[in-house]
């Protein structure tokens, strides 16, 4: 009998209302997570690894404009864009992570690269590019990360000297992250989470995506697991590793774990946003404390769900 | 009754040989550590709170030369000092870090910084300095920061094109970190860690230390922790934070919970290094698996430690 096995993706959580949403809008969100999911659930049936289907799912995030990742990155404060991303494999614990990197199309591949080749987990800004030039990463122009909407974002926020996760908070408050976890057919789980910022971001700011245990965390004993939200809450809160904590000293199932996390633990400290994960069981968990969150979930059992409101 | 309040610190773990220390050299480092317990201290018995305590322990271990953090920090590959550093206090679960800083006297009061009036908790790079300067930090000059034997250490590295922790592994293999935990007389909990990082570092390494969760962490439910070894596990292992879960999920003491993440858990995945603790009762933990650990705790009980080696 083949064991099971499942993926979950999310594309960043907030206020997400269907009325500021159009249909043909939804239609392209939708379109754009239908075929992430089904490019990492696609590699899964093939016998690959977890790890390839949440580096091949949050890449076809990355490549899609709609996401703030990769090539639909925000702009910081000086006009450029500081990507962050981080993956983690639950079999041997090990990790890559990068951040406050520029013109990497797939930054979750280079965090990948980090983790196989280097004796580092994480590296951040210019030396994480030289390291990226050394492994044969090329860097994408300026004009690849070009994008009319986050351009007029940054504006908006340049005058008003705010700081937006997102979009503009009087349209859409999303918190924009991408993320994948999955299963695969030998037990293993992994996670990946990407993400280009914040619009407007200052001082080099570093969130919660790059960092393993907060934004980022898999282990083969527990789950693997995949947020978005409020980075610096998710950090103070440690938050993807409290989930396993939860199942491996306390005896919670996933989803009695990742409620407990998002429902009370982070909003008791003011945190909001949500996560996805998964077990080594295949069961899948998609939690958020926000109007919504763009996921999706697919699994060996014909399970299948794609949704963007609560 | 006057409640409890203890502090602990450490100057780094490693291959801490007694064969490889004069007389004179294990007297400074015990003079250092004898004046940062005791500043730390003074601060407590006066009234003054947990976070107070850690950062001044640690800035007066930034302030020598002999330990890798602050003044006495290493040499990077390119020839310049990239520290890093975090705060957390155990009242709100606030904190603050700073990683790949340049020419800042304190780093640890830079975090302090960040977590008191930024909306952010982790600032890297230039960005981080720009914060700085808009926060009035002075920056010291090369000179400030230059020391002989770190030089030497860094021409030796570069010669063999070789990334050290701290000390050759030739002559001593020291994690360089210096931290500190407290307890004041109003039940809050504080860690403070702080390092410069290794020798002939490249790519913009960033270790444990400016991670809450992995090199740093304070809850008043459970216990402040601060870490110092082989960065990249502890990041693996979310190392401080497991110690707070298996008090706070497992029902650990701080004794139990130290030694379970430092003798098992970290060595499991190839882990060294160690970390000191202490907990809302006053109860201290200077737990590790390498040969030495600077180390030193003191105790409104009157107890009151000073250690090197095993």
């Amino acid at each position: 009998m083949k064991k099971p096995f499942s993926i979950a993706i999310h594309g960043g959580a907030g206020t997400i209302h269907k009325s500021h949403m159009s249909a043909k809008k939804e239609a392209a969100y939708k379109a754009v997570l239908t075929l992430a999911l089904q490019q990492g659930y696609n590699t899964l049936s093939e016998g690959n690894s977890a790890l390839d289907a949440v580096e091949l799912a949050v890449s076809a995030l990355e490549n899609s404009p709609l996401f703030n990742a990769g090539k639909g990155s925000v702009f910081t404060h000086d006009g450029t864009h500081e990507m962050d991303a981080s993956i983690m494999e639950g079999k041997g614990l090990k990790g890559g992570a990068i951040a406050g990197v520029n013109g990497i199309k797939n930054p979750i591949s280079l965090a990948r690269k980090v983790m196989e080749v280097s004796e580092h987990v994480f590296l951040a800004g210019t030396g994480a590019l030289d390291f990226a030039k050394e492994n044969q990463f090329t860097t994408e122009s300026d004009d690849y990360f070009y994008d009319e909407l986050r351009y007029q974002q940054w504006q908006e926020a340049l005058e008003n000297d705010t700081v937006q996760l997102d979009h503009s908070p009087l349209k859409e408050n999303k918190f924009g992250t991408v993320g994948a976890v999955a299963l695969d057919q030998y037990g293993n789980v992994a996670a990946a989470t990407s993400t280009g910022g914040m619009t407007n971001k200052k001082y080099g700011r570093i969130g919660d995506s790059p960092i393993l245990g907060s934004g980022n965390y898999a282990n083969n004993n527990t789950c693997a697991v995949s947020c978005t939200g409020s980075g610096e809450f998710f950090i103070r809160g440690v938050v993807a590793y409290d989930v396993s904590c939860l199942i491996e000293y306390k005896g919670y199932t996933l989803a009695e774990a990742c409620k407990e996390v998002v429902q009370n633990r982070l909003l008791k400290i003011g945190g909001d946003g949500g996560l996805i994960a998964v077990d080594p069981n295949g069961n899948t968990c998609l939690e958020f404390n926000t109007d919504g969150m763009y996921r999706g979930v697919k699994k060996s059992t014909g399970e299948e769900f794609i949704g963007i409101y609560k």
